[in-house]
């Protein structure tokens, strides 16, 4: 495919081409992505997630700066409405965005979290995979840290940040409870603000309870929007690699993805199969009709559907 | 099933148990609502969604005692990790639901958003067939309103409440402008503070801007904390429930909702099979290999246990 070997090749008009055709679940995703399998592989997935206001998109700017001063290639995705990345936030943020979006070596590609419904996480690992085989060293995910599909989507990555922020209040930290446990790195932000020691050691206390895992991650704090603390951080996600290569990590969470996905991609067929039984001659409709008058339960419904797709 | 029979009869720890049957995925949860199936189709829904901070619990709590003090029975499905009804939020929210929870005209159920990965919806949609059957006359569910397994929650209620707040700031509320048209009645509540007017109006511009709804939705000011606006509130609440009944829209959200339910339960059995396959001699183990080492693509994975499940 000549999209794909100019994508290989560097293009950067190709790479946009070829997320978009994946991102319409065009009849040629399956092919581009069966194409591209090959290249993929050496890109490490960097998860930046937190609630809104903590200054993700901030973070992530700086960071990226810091990747291509050492000159690395560096994809982000954004999945979060509030990234200025995405069209969220206010316009400053969005000015500074455009001048990464002109480096040669910056990928950007929001994914709105509208049109998506029920597919995000799938656009996503799609949309990974081609700046994967484009050959950017780095790739950026930064996502609103609630929600089951955010949360797919976070797991993807190999090393995840978790930023936080003092003075949130409780109500906003605790939405983060259920994510927790998948931090590799919890990020202070703002933390020249008051109530950054407190939040600090908050966090500290919450991972020392924490005794089921083999790694305890550490707690930097940054101020993103002055560029302090990015250095360091940027040597904790170095020093993670390490841990997941040595460890063999890397390779359990790539494999676990990459099951989840097989899984994921099988039940996708099933459901066409589903649909086009369902869909035929309105019967999903009469049958609705007869639970609602108490004629069937929604159990012998699906049977009866279960049924004829078998024979 | 005599818990069912208790609980027809309004044992409200003959409730609590077929929910945690249900919630446990037991062998009989399908049996149970199998058996309530001709019980259900009687409660009203009301789904209140809104960023955390909004005030949604407090909320709650007014709705529920204007409901009660009409001789109403309410039932209060939490999935709002920060709800004091879930555990969430300050001590002093927590003790003032107490006294809900000991009014015999009020069930109160928390789902915790985590142990659920994937199932929260279901294991709502199910919940709220026990309490149905139960004979609540309201059933309200709480949520945050973000994230995808959310948003498929709150739209199995039949009048969906969206909660706003003055000054939470840009950041939070443009979180939720993937799901402002499912919003049914707006309601900012803490309307005493300031903003309130221009949160209002930006409210009113907006909807105002969205020419495809066929019932414009009412924008209504409240002060929970001092029970101010809920008469109205409540109000709104009946006057939807009549526009739904007498548009047919009542009948067609439902069934709209049960084809998904249908479609889903499908799915369910279909991955089972999935499952079976995958795990088999570990099968998919051995296969993800095959992906990393780059001698299959994930699609040639895919397709030989789709030939295996079709054979």
């Amino acid at each position: 495919m000549e999209l794909v070997q100019r994508m290989l090749a560097g293009d950067k008009r190709a790479c946009a081409k070829l997320i978009t055709a994946v991102e319409n679940n065009s009849e040629e995703a399956e092919k581009i992505l069966r194409e591209i399998h090959r290249y993929t592989g050496n890109a490490h997935v960097i998860g930046i997630t937190g609630p809104p206001g903590a200054g993700k998109s901030t973070l992530t700017d700086k960071i990226v700066k810091f990747l291509i001063n050492e000159g690395k290639k560096v994809g982000i995705i954004a999945v979060d409405p509030t990234s200025p990345y995405s069209g969220g936030s206010i316009l400053g943020d969005r000015i500074r965005m455009q001048d990464l979006a002109l480096n040669p070596n910056v990928f950007i590609r929001s994914m709105g979290t509208r049109g998506y419904l029920g597919g995000l996480s799938k656009f996503t690992k799609n949309a990974l995979k081609i700046l994967d085989a484009a050959g950017y060293d780095y790739i950026i995910i930064e996502t609103v840290g609630v929600g089951q599909s955010e949360v797919d989507i976070i797991k993807t990555a190999d090393t995840i940040l978790m930023v936080m922020v003092p003075g949130l209040g409780d109500d906003i930290q605790s939405i983060k409870a259920g994510i927790m446990e998948i931090g590799d790195i919890f990020v202070i932000n703002k933390s020249d603000l008051f109530g950054a020691d407190r939040t600090a050691t908050e966090v500290n206390m919450m991972l020392d309870l924490n005794m089921a895992v083999e790694r305890r991650p550490p707690v930097l704090k940054v101020v993103a929007v002055k560029n302090e603390g990015i250095d360091n951080l940027v040597l904790e996600i170095k020093n993670h690699i390490d841990y997941l290569k040595t460890s063999g990590k890397f390779e359990e969470r790539r494999k676990n993805n990459l099951k989840i996905e097989v899984v994921e991609l099988i039940e996708a067929e099933l459901r066409k199969i589903v649909i086009s039984h369902t869909d035929k001659e309105n019967k999903l409709d009469s049958k609705v009709n007869e639970i609602i008058n108490k004629e069937k339960n929604i159990y012998e419904v699906r049977d009866e559907f279960l049924n004829a797709i078998k024979n």
